[in-house]
């Protein structure tokens, strides 16, 4: 194969030099394979025009629905990824079975300030216990995180509904990093507060944006402590909350959820392969998950993803490349409330003795592309970064240590698999993220596809160098 | 001050190294002054937090509204920013005098495909001469460029209504490429056409979105050639009209429009002045344009550009720095339909002999940063991206080779003044860029804040270092 050194570029078509006029800092220091320039430059060019990314999710989004593990969506979610797959004739299309859990939201729920009679913006929390048919009714304590719960103390609490209203902090540039502080409150709250007595949980939703949109998202119970109702509030109505409480710090919350635990459902992971012609064996992983919250259409979280992991395999089919590794798309189920599929995913490569190269998961949502994060011995994440001038400078700009994803990393915890995380602009992920917001409309078809061409780029050039 | 290479920093506070974690490329390659991150932290913390950039830009967006030159809106926006900076008490705040065109729309444009009857959405192009009072009704000849005109010659184009049709590229990345690959339809096709003896033009509108909402824009009537009126379709118009003149080439257009040029109108260029304690003669400029297009709020173009600019000073005040040089934050008037107010502000900097250090122009929308583009000599591009590890990879990302900006490169053109361009994420600009789309509510608050810290921090770090 042909090298040319970056300053004999000038003699390379204009369309290409556009191209390349990218992530100039590292320009000097490489040389670039003319022909990975024309191939990546292509992926974007067919995603950017064909936008089939963006035509997939349409449909996910608007013809499916939410899908949360168990649901009607979720089961036609399965069967549709399957036929999309099978219609673009991948080498082999497949599913791997798994039980998920089975919670159902059950009634809108109803949240309402005693005093005022005010009904707040609320949703349970995935995964919430109901309260007691004709709901609950009790004093409220307000706390900003985990560690006022110990000062506060028995006395203080039991009985009462414990109120979480630590906001996200804007000073975070990355969300996912705001998100990530705040998130303990909604995941060990609800344990942490049952264990002092409360009898039931709200929170302040977490997300970035003031709005009164609820966001869900997943409880994690303790073992051995009671379970108790809990749920989210909008942005707004915790501040109003808050302001019934300094009006009268006695003031009662009546909070009504339904919701149930069914049994475990049975389910599946989707996955399409392009075989490798060089090493069949070795497995290159790109996926998303196909579950979603109960609400909207999961259409950043993780339709996209889904929709993506597809269309890599698409645009390598489109161009004719044959993988030298085997290609594997994957739709992973119940991300949301169990990682039972990344962990299936997990156990049956074990159990396979499968050899898994790398994997790459796309779960941050449709937004422009920024980098990735990548969880690798050093010298890999070196040979990354000097792949950064394929890119256009206003795609992928950095290559950053550390990533992966919920679904996969259990493949890197069993099998030692290095792992990659998509990473794009994260500025609007949490205003929707686990909320109502987070609709196909609410997507930008040349963001998502840019993504699409990102990660069907880095997956193009460790299949060609290796790791 | 004391410097200390990027291997120590394991020693700073984790807040600093939350914000150091970026940029990785270059972090080896040099010292980071401590004082310097933190201060650069600092502003990003305070318009992240604040949001005074956002608060400001929804005054002006939902308060007064567009702001055509010489408009009672653009009066109104001098007035406002003036008063502002008064209140925020810069050390100085003055106006510039000038002249601008005074167009004005008139009433709601009318197209309609007379084969049908169907009317499409239009607007009239900026400076267009009306139609005929009773309007035109004219064949169309369908052409995807300027350089179509030439091969069609004078007897294909005589009479008719010449209809620009080639859209906008989806393969180039940087959508301004995309709509600068366009818009001489828009700018140069009104003459072109009427020197073949057209008797009006439609375009379609330059922009990257697929919907049915025309954009508008600037025509440059070229001396000595006849002025035609020119509107633009929206593109699913635009689509609708290729339509009707497939199934009949000889269907006509029906275009109304009583748009009119008044006299120039006296207005103003808006300067606040943080004074220079070192070098009070030497000026940093920062600017946007204060003007607007007639539609929507010109949110993005350009009043985010403004109101950054204000904030950049604001936010020195409120770290209590004092710039070495002198610091201007300048609302340029009629920038859309003249440069009016950059022609004059580099003509009194000439006449009144001041030194410009450098400029920067935010034009580009409210969106995510990605990096600057900076015309000056190579050293200095250097020295810029040895900066690149102050800034969250997540905001400044790269440093590219020219830059600028229509109201500021005058001044490069007059006295040789360094030039900066702000680039933010260009995906979604060219969906709403002059059109009714342009709405504070299409602004995002934390994409609009981190453009303000991102442009605070280079011209801080050029303030105390030099170009």
């Amino acid at each position: 194969m042909k090298k040319i050194s970056f300053s004999f570029l000038t003699t390379i078509p204009l369309t290409f030099l556009f191209f390349l006029s990218c992530n100039q800092k590292s320009k000097d220091q490489i040389d670039l394979n003319l022909e990975d320039v024309k191939i990546i430059k292509q992926f974007f060019d067919e995603a950017l025009t064909s936008r089939e990314t963006y035509n997939l999710l349409d449909h996910l989004s608007n013809k499916i629905g939410h899908r949360l593990s168990g649901s009607e969506g979720a089961s036609k979610a399965v069967e549709w990824t399957e036929k999309i797959m099978n219609d673009y004739d991948f080498d082999k299309v497949y599913k791997q079975d798994l039980f998920v859990p089975n919670w159902k939201r059950g009634d809108k729920e109803i949240a309402t300030i005693i005093d005022s009679n005010e009904d707040l913006s609320v949703l349970a929390l995935g995964m919430s216990v109901a309260t007691p048919k004709d709901g609950i009714r009790a004093k409220i304590v307000e706390v900003q995180g985990l560690e006022d719960l110990e000062s506060l103390g028995r006395e203080n609490i039991e009985g009462k509904i414990v109120f979480f209203n630590r906001p996200t902090d804007q000073r975070l540039i990355p969300t996912g990093a705001a998100y990530g502080g705040a998130v303990d409150q909604r995941a060990s709250g609800p344990s942490m507060a049952a264990k002092y007595g409360a009898v039931g949980v709200v929170i302040r939703s977490v997300g970035t944006a003031f709005d009164d949109v609820p966001h869900t998202g997943g409880i994690k119970y303790k073992d051995g402590i009671k379970k108790i109702p809990a749920a989210a509030l909008g942005v707004k109505s915790a501040d109003r909350l808050t302001l019934a409480l300094e009006k009268n710090s006695n003031t009662e919350l009546f909070l009504k959820m339904n919701c149930k635990t069914l049994e475990d459902a049975p389910s599946h992971n989707v996955i399409g392969e392009l075989i490798g012609t060089e090493f069949p064996d070795q497995i290159i992983t790109v996926g998303g998950h196909i579950d979603s919250w109960d609400v909207g259409h999961g259409a950043h979280d993780d339709g996209a993803g889904c929709m993506q992991s597809i269309q890599v395999l698409r645009l390598f089919q489109k161009l004719d490349i044959k993988p030298r590794h085997t290609i594997r798309a994957v739709m992973f189920m119940n991300e949301e409330n169990g990682t039972r599929g990344g962990l299936k995913y997990a156990e049956l490569a074990k159990k396979n003795m499968e050899n898994h190269l790398v994997a790459l998961e796309s779960d941050a949502g449709a937004f422009t592309p920024r980098g990735f994060g990548v969880t690798a011995k050093d010298a890999t994440i070196e040979k990354f970064r000097s792949w950064l001038p394929y890119f256009d400078e206003n795609t992928i700009s950095f290559i950053k240590k550390g990533g992966g994803g919920v679904d996969i990393n259990p493949l890197h915890k069993t099998l030692g698999t290095p792992t990659i995380g998509f990473i794009p602009d994260s500025q609007r992920m949490f205003d929707l993220h686990h909320s109502p917001n987070d609709v196909f409309s609410n997507v930008h078809p040349r963001e998502l596809e840019l993504g699409t061409a990102s990660i069907a780029g880095i997956i193009y050039l460790i299949d060609k160098y290796g790791l």
